[in-house]
Formats: C-alpha cells, structure tokens, sequence
C-alpha cells in the first residue's frame, strides 16, 4: 500500500548538468501514473528500474517540449512491447492534433487504445480521473500556454499494522491485506484474534499536488492548501525574480511562499534553470520561508504517508 | 583535417541494453553534419562533449520514431541556446508538417532560420547538398515506408605532411594548412622551401555511406560502391532472416554480401534489435563474408582516411 513519487527529471527547458527534463512516476498502491513526460522518459525508466507497462495513465501539464517531447517515443515503445492495455493521456488542447500527426508520421498505428483527453478550462478545480485507488484533479496554472496542475490523491484509508504483534503470531504475509480491512485472524494453534488487535492507526488519504510550469499567483494555495507534498517549480533563484516574472516562471522563494501559505506537509523544488549547476541555494532559500522543503533529485523517491 | 563518424546511437526501434536510437555525429574537416536523431540525442552529444552548436546540418534518413523523435529537443533547445546559425534539415516528405504541427505546438517560434527539404524520388542517387567542405548525395533505400541512404564526401584532396621534417625546421603550426596546399615554407634563416619538400602523399577524397533502413537489395551495392567506410543497419541475425524480410531489415550477413560486392574499404553495423543483449555474433556472422566488419559502439568514433 505505497503512495509514492519517482523524480525522472527535474531540469527546466533543455537537458543539463546530468538533469534530464520533466517527468515523474506516481505509484499509488501499484497503480502507476507518469507525469509530465520529457524527452528521455523512457530511458529515465528504465535506469530506475520501474516498469513502464504497468503505466495506467499520463498526465501532460503543458504542451512545452520539455513536458512532453518524450510522450511520442513512449507511445512507439508500448506498441513494439505489444501492449494491449489501454492507455490514456491527459493533456492541454492541442496534444490530440500533435499526437496523430508524429504518430501516423511514423508509419504505424498504435495497437492498444489510446484515449486523448484534451483539458480545456480556465478556472476551478476539476475531477479528471478516478480509479479504484486513486482520484486526480486538475486545475489551471499561469503560465505563457495552457498549463494544468494536478493533486493526485489516495481514495482508501490506509491502515498501519504492528509489525511485531504479525511477527510474534506468524501472521502469513498474504493474510496482511485481509487484517488490514478488518478480517480477523486465526493463529496455527485455533486462537482468534480480532483485527483491531493488530491495526496500529489509520491514515487518512494522502494527497500529492504537481504545479509546474508556473508563475506565482496567491490562488494556488486554495487549490493546494494542505497537500502531503507539494512539488513547485523553483525555475530561479530570487535574485533572477525579474526573468521569472518575465517568463512566467517562480523562483524558489515563491515556491515556499505558496507552500507556508497552502500549509502543505512538504515542499517538493524542480524544474531547475540549466544555469544553476550546484543547486544548493534553491534549498537554502526556500528554507528560509518553508523549512520542510526538499530537491527533486532525480532517482529519489518520495513518500506520501 | 579531420573526417570521421562518432556514433550516438546503435540500437533500433526503442532503447535497450545501454544503446540508444540512431544517430551518428560525422565531421568533415570541422563542419559538422547529423545523421539520424532518434530520441535523446542532444543528451548523446552531451555525453561525448561534441558541439552541437556547430551542426550545420541535419539528415534524417525516413519517418520511423526511432531516426527523428530527437529532433523536436534539438531544433527547440537550440532556440533556447539562442542560435542564429541557420540550420538544414533534410528528410522524407511529411517531415515539414510534423515539424510545422509540434514546434508550433510549443508555442514557440524559433529564432534561427530553419530550412526543411524533403526527399520525394524513388530511383537514382541525387546531390542534394553541398558545402566548402563536403558533398552528399541521397538515394533511396527499400523499407516500410519511404527511407533513403547517404553518402558523404570529402570534396577536397588531403595532404598528408612529413611530421619529423615540420619539427626539424620549426614549421609553426599556422603554417601547415599553407603547405598543404602548395604555398613555399621560408624559415628563419631566410631559406626557402617549397611546398613538396614537406608533403608526403595526397589523400583522395574519402566517402562514407549510411543505410539505415533497408531490406536487402542487389542495387544497393551500386549506389555505395567503392566507399571508405559503409554503415549498414543489421537490425538481426540471419537466424531471423524470415523476420527480417517480413519487416523489411537486413541480417549481419546480407549487410556483410552487399559490403563484398561494393568492395567497400570498411563495414560498420549498426540499429541492433533490442532481443540482442549480446552484439558478438553479429561481427562473426558477418566477418566471415566480410572481414573488415567493425559494430557501431556508441561513443567510438570512426575515421576515415
């Protein structure tokens, strides 16, 4: 029952310093999402060892190159691995135009199914997606295109066990599941244990929340307020604050402005400009707002729990 | 005065076991030309430290993912590298739409002068192209879709020069490209020599050929005959050579029989099925038509002279 983020790649624009453009893995209890999907993706994958056939859906925030430019070979890829279960990938207008065009380009059709679905609002928070584990809603951001963010978000409660009591009664590890919705137990020896007698605590949903690319505007924190994690794009640092605004990008100071006003659990910093080799002052700075703030290194994987 | 090929990319259709899709960086007295650009190729360059600020050109050889889906990253991180250099990208018709509909789609426009032309013959080798430095002719190749080969030439005569007498009479090293091409070197003594004092052979013009992707075909050894150094795909063994005339590919064998037949200096094989962990077999098979057979090892760089 994890709920977790795999960072793919958290350089801004173009490939740098060893950081590879946007892209991440969400794992909520083994139902897999990829969000963004820069070019390189599918290598970035396959060096973390994650299995890209299980991705159930790809979430596409905005139709700038390094968000997306790695969907067309992904989508190549999982028809040469033969791949029958279907597919969806949620993006702005413009990616259902984008993606017959380089697809048919290629020569070949897709042999699963493909659903496109086009996001195409302006305000509010939408329910995009829902599955047995998991519920995502988007919302729009402020950048130069049509830029979505999105709160991925855990539906069932989760419920911690004590390991030693499992240990100490030989509970199977296959018998886990069943403890954990409220099955009770019955030892080698006949004796009955109610499920309570091994659940620890219930935790309560967890609720992941992705905002790049994006400039600052106060509204984000309503959409936000009291994600687990929060991942912010931190393109600059604030001495470059002009360039940000120009450009429609935050520097890492407003990330952890939004973050401390959201009251988020923690801050997630990307989407790094390739002119900051070292990128120890976006920590230092956001920490000075926002302590529980971290770097999206990518290879790490962050908990939500 | 250097003329060589340094590979990108070797493996075919998506990325596996380490090896990338195609792409060959090939540099003709400094100017530099790009061969392929499958996903992730400006990250290659990086890799190996070549320029990719000084790649005049672009030749993509047909409209499969794995040949092009890199280009989209390039064209765009050049924007982003505020390139003013103009840039030739030469392919198969379609290529301009597709490159019309995803660099529009970024909201982009670039900054730098982007000529596309597109290949659309069925027979004959033509000139397409043609700098200080080199020429390259395009001729068509027989695969799913339409897909053309390339061959590269030094348009001018190499000199090579007599290292031991440039060093005895302190020949600076401004001064060799003088002499090379015919100009008297005075010392300083005030004695003079001429020009074929110091030169030791001439070198005529070198010519590489890359065929990628293709069936084969008897023609083919006509159009390449007589080259320096002749890449051609191997996407299989000739254990799988029913696979390979059903999709269209060629086993090590045939690429080495059309090697034999165009009495080509050097065979190089490349665009290896992922199903191949291992890329022995594909030398032996393919030495055993045609010795002087060498496997496109990303990173290695090829001369020819």
């Amino acid at each position: 029952m994890e709920f977790n983020v795999l960072i793919l790649g958290s350089n801004s624009a173009l490939p740098a310093h060893g950081r590879h453009p946007s892209a991440q893995l969400i794992n909520i209890h083994d139902q897999f999402y990829l969000m963004d999907c820069g070019e390189g993706t599918q290598m970035q994958l396959d060096r973390y060892d994650a299995k890209k056939s299980r991705i159930e859906c790809v979430f596409i925030s905005h139709l700038h190159g390094d968000h997306y430019f790695g969907l067309f070979g992904l989508l190549t890829t999982y028809n040469l691995m033969q791949r029958t279960q279907p597919l969806k990938v949620f993006g702005p207008l413009g990616l259902k135009k984008m993606i017959a065009t380089v697809i048919h380009g290629t020569g070949n059709e897709l042999k699963y199914e493909l659903e496109i679905v086009e996001l195409d609002f302006e305000d509010g928070a939408q329910l995009i997606f829902e599955d047995r584990e998991a519920r995502v809603v988007a919302f729009p951001l402020q950048h130069r295109i049509p830029t979505y963010g999105f709160i991925f978000e855990e539906k069932k409660v989760r419920v911690k066990l004590d390991g030693r009591l499992l240990d100490q009664h030989k509970v199977p590890e296959g018998m886990r599941e069943d403890i954990r919705a409220g099955k009770d137990f019955t030892d080698e020896n006949g004796k009955r244990y109610p499920a309570s007698y091994f659940q620890l605590e219930q935790i309560t949903p967890g609720r992941y929340a992705y905002c790049s690319d994006t400039r600052y505007f106060e509204k984000l924190a309503d959409y936000v307020k009291g994600v687990d994690l929060f991942y912010h794009e931190a393109t600059f640092l604030d001495s470059e604050k002009e360039r940000a605004e120009k450009t429609l990008h935050a520097t890492a100071r407003q990330a952890a402005e939004t973050a401390k006003n959201a009251e988020v659990g923690r801050l997630l910093l990307g989407h790094f400009s390739s002119r900051y080799k070292s990128l120890n002052d976006f920590s230092k700075e956001a920490k000075s707002v926002f302590p529980h703030t971290y770097l999206a290194v990518e290879g790490d994987v962050f908990s939500i729990d």
